[in-house]
């Protein structure tokens, strides 16, 4: 490896941002959600627990802008638009997938440790 | 799937919480450093690019509490503490090392996206 490869380490590498875009529990959801079928925006306001609509808004633009998901507007009235995973999207569900998976299967452990920490350190 | 399964998109789940803990660029930049190798402080600030002391330090926390990073405090004067993943920890480096590779890949059709986007959409 080279200095000038791309790295997510490097803080003003494209990679980094990339890593920025694809990160972050709103993101990771959303296109979780997508790489099921794909949805409008009631339905992954339903799906997606607890984001509200200002932050699903802004997450779905933010991944439409980048590529990663694509907002099909039928163009009718009323109107009908779906949001659904780009080929650049569809290359990270199964990454997330098991990212998805591993928190569901892992998190008594989390909880656990975290029960410990504060038992063990009362004033942090 | 039952309704009662944990489910990353159960907003008062707690697999959407350790959900949560591992995603957000900075946990998965710390956990990925601590893949190559255990590091001290001073090591960990210059690898992860752009992290501020404070960020690194808040983020550490939260790894150890929830189990995923070990603190090692030799005690010695001067100290010398080193952070490595747990076992639990290791167990998610090789997803977050498809991620990492993922954005060093792929980003270059993100930041094309990105200006197909904001030539189509000068005013948003």
């Amino acid at each position: 490896m080279t200095d000038s490869e791309p790295s997510v380490f490097d803080a003003t590498c494209s990679a980094r941002h990339a890593l920025e875009i694809i990160s972050g529990k709103w993101a990771i959801l959303i296109m979780s959600a997508l790489g099921e079928s794909p949805m409008r925006n009631g339905e992954l306001m339903r799906r997606v627990g607890g984001i509200s609509q200002k932050m699903l808004t802004q997450t779905l633009r933010e991944l439409e802008s980048n590529g990663l998901v694509v907002r099909d507007d039928r163009g009718t009235v009323p109107p009908n638009v779906e949001y659904r995973l780009s080929g650049l999207g569809q290359s990270l569900t199964s990454t997330l997938s098991v990212l998805d998976r591993w928190a569901e299967e892992n998190f008594p452990a989390l909880d656990a440790a975290r029960e410990r920490y504060l038992q063990q350190n009362p004033k942090r």
